[in-house]
């Protein structure tokens, strides 16, 4: 079966997940990301790589923050973006997935960026549009969110230059986490030699183990001597039934405080995805502290999102 | 009584209504909108026709695939998009109609796009705005959607060329649709000599028959023979009160099948507004078969908007 | 304490209230304003001031109208505009305000637009961004909505030319009021030596006297020979507790009307900082009269935020 990512020739021709990307292709998002880290700083932060093009901004579960950071990739970029919140919209008229879809793209879209709350749904439309039109999962349910990995990739090669050599500890709610299985495996693209994931059994997947991964119960055991602490978000909006005992609790084994980072390497950088539940899975100090790279996170983000639309775009 | 969409020079100032508008404009919109069709289709998509100006897509009611249309046009034309949703806005302070308007205006908009629940909200504002601000109605009530009516027109004479030997079908709920009434009132001024209106007698306007079509009950007396079938979305929203026994029944009186449509010509078209019911005005092997013209509509839509946007800004 | 609206060299570096705003910044803002005022009458309203910066519209609280005055006033200096509700957004994620406005600065923003519900929070936001970073503060709470306050002193200037020998009514629920407090501060600071405030004593600000206002509860006595009458908007939204006793009964003592009005000087003008409640607080013969400068109001707006933002960006 063909990658459903890749046109005939190999190359990009939709981002729907991390995993089968094939590591040249990953890298040669990274190296066009850190070309436009420079355009995002300098005075006029424009481009005109996607003047004319129209970007539509797909989303069926609201997430302001994915949105914006989107959109302001693709108007840096001089894209047309059109901003659709369609959970209000069309589909209340019975409307199906694939007929939006297909109206959308009559309307001659360029790109769709996709975010939808059920897995797969990015793909079933990438699969459903025509050869010239491109699909950027934006996160589909648990699934994947490739963008974010992308992003915590670059910013671990920023900090660290290379992969073969790190230890790298994903701690918290895998479970519902989009972001730590995108993650897990644009890491074992690249040839880390040791991830681990660190939380209580409740949160992580069953059978998480063979993506390639140690298990870890204890903070300190999955934190041990690593380069790169990567803090996932408590997803309460996510969870149902009771599967924690509560914040606090939650805080207090798994909770990433200066204490606990201490058994990490001296120079251990500390990732959160966001947006953060300050208190319940990161310490306000640690957050803030001289290990968080957070907030790089966030500016590198924008530069992988214009990686990535300017090359499906063809450049 | 001077036409409300002409100005001195009987040149068009406003799009309000097909109703009453000359033959020459509609077919000045129609010729504007085919030199627009490759722009839609090129690299960038991009003309320069509306720079610097403003246009405020003023939505008193909610229709995201209409305001998308608009929006996508506008910008296509290069100009500035303001969209705002009135019914949650000021209008909960207590401002009038004409107060935001007014408002808006002093704002230095060149453009109104309106869509109200109420038929004649875009006449009133028509009248009410300065000679240098153009309104569009984009839909008030049941009462008129030019633009939808001129975007069928061009759709028929993309595929049939002209309209002097026509037959046209109109199909289903006729009595809430403003597509209904805007495509009647064109067909008659492009002179098409047959047209018929297709449904129960509860979903037809009483004396429709004045608009100079013929009516039937019957779908295979409707659809005898005809060149072009339009059919129209079920407006369950709309529709109050116990006028159909159910989706089902109506499906199988009037939904149009593979079966119901070969009385028509060999080489008609199927038109549908959109957003389909399928299964409850079309079966989806005639929405997605060979005689389905239903997304080269969207797509001519939007050459059709930026027409008479381009033609309102007196280009 | 240095000014936290000015940069070390004495520069305007946010905007977030008129209070302690030097006379000659305020005098630089209102003539940069008159400069740009051909600008949105002509043809090609857009200037390049402000191409590739990134201007966030951040709103706490929803208003359309202040929202769309920005947005406008961006996209004519060619800026790419992002518009954030953040009532419906990560705040709902339990994200802290610091954290939002974080998150945002590291998608290299230019420029944010704040409004929120709490006094005070523009500053807050001010203190916490980076030095590129610039602050407009688009009203806060109770508090101050300085460019309302500009547009108002920008709209006296253009009719009466001069402040040192002017008299101001400001009439109605200056208690609630974010504009009066705006006004009354840049009026006293460009020197008007007679400013009054008119209401009942449930609707006036304890110690209002203070800032340097007579105070009137007599409607003919407070519009006794003045040149300019400020109406302000009865904020029945933020009222709490029965102030008043009806609409109707403050229009008979407070509404203005054109009886009311002849106390004035025949060439007093009438402001609103809109939207309107015609017959509670202002009769429409005079809102739609010879002295009423609302709708210039309105447009004045709009070049004084372009101004705004344009020395902000430091043009």
């Amino acid at each position: 079966m063909r990658n459903p990512q890749l046109n005939e020739e190999g190359q990009l021709q939709h981002l729907l997940t991390i995993e089968g990307l094939p590591r040249e292709i990953i890298v040669r998002i990274l190296d066009t990301a850190a070309s436009f880290i420079g355009v995002t700083e300098r005075e006029v932060k424009k481009l005109p790589l996607l003047r004319g093009k129209s970007v539509f901004n797909l989303f069926f579960e609201p997430s302001t923050r994915t949105r914006t950071t989107f959109e302001i990739a693709a108007k840096r970029l001089s894209a047309d973006v059109i901003n659709l919140n369609v959970a209000v919209s069309s589909h209340t008229k019975g409307e199906t997935l694939l007929d939006t879809v297909d109206n959308l793209s009559a309307m001659n879209a360029d790109m769709f960026v996709v975010r939808h709350g059920s897995s797969g749904a990015a793909h079933l439309i990438a699969r459903h549009v025509a050869s010239h039109v491109h699909v950027i999962n934006a996160g589909d349910g648990r699934h994947a969110h490739p963008t974010q990995g992308l992003l915590d990739i670059y910013t671990i090669r920023h900090y660290k230059k290379e992969f073969t050599r790190l230890s790298v500890a994903i701690v918290g709610d895998v479970l519902h986490s989009r972001v730590a299985r995108s993650l897990i495996h644009a890491l074992t693209t690249l040839g880390t030699p040791d991830v681990r994931v660190v939380g209580p059994k409740t949160l992580l997947p069953e059978g998480v183990e063979q993506l390639g991964v140690r298990v870890c119960h204890d903070m300190r055991e999955g934190l041990a001597g690593c380069d790169v602490v990567v803090m996932l978000r408590l997803q309460n909006e996510r969870m149902k039934g009771p599967l924690l005992p509560s914040a606090q609790e939650f805080f207090k084994s798994y909770g990433l405080t200066p204490q606990k980072l201490a058994v990490a390497k001296p120079d251990a950088i500390v990732m959160h995805p966001g947006p953060m539940n300050r208190g319940v899975e990161i310490d306000s100090s640690v957050a803030d502290g001289p290990h968080s790279v957070i907030l790089p996170q966030v500016t590198f983000g924008i530069a992988v999102r214009m990686a990535v639309m300017s090359i499906l775009a063809g450049n």
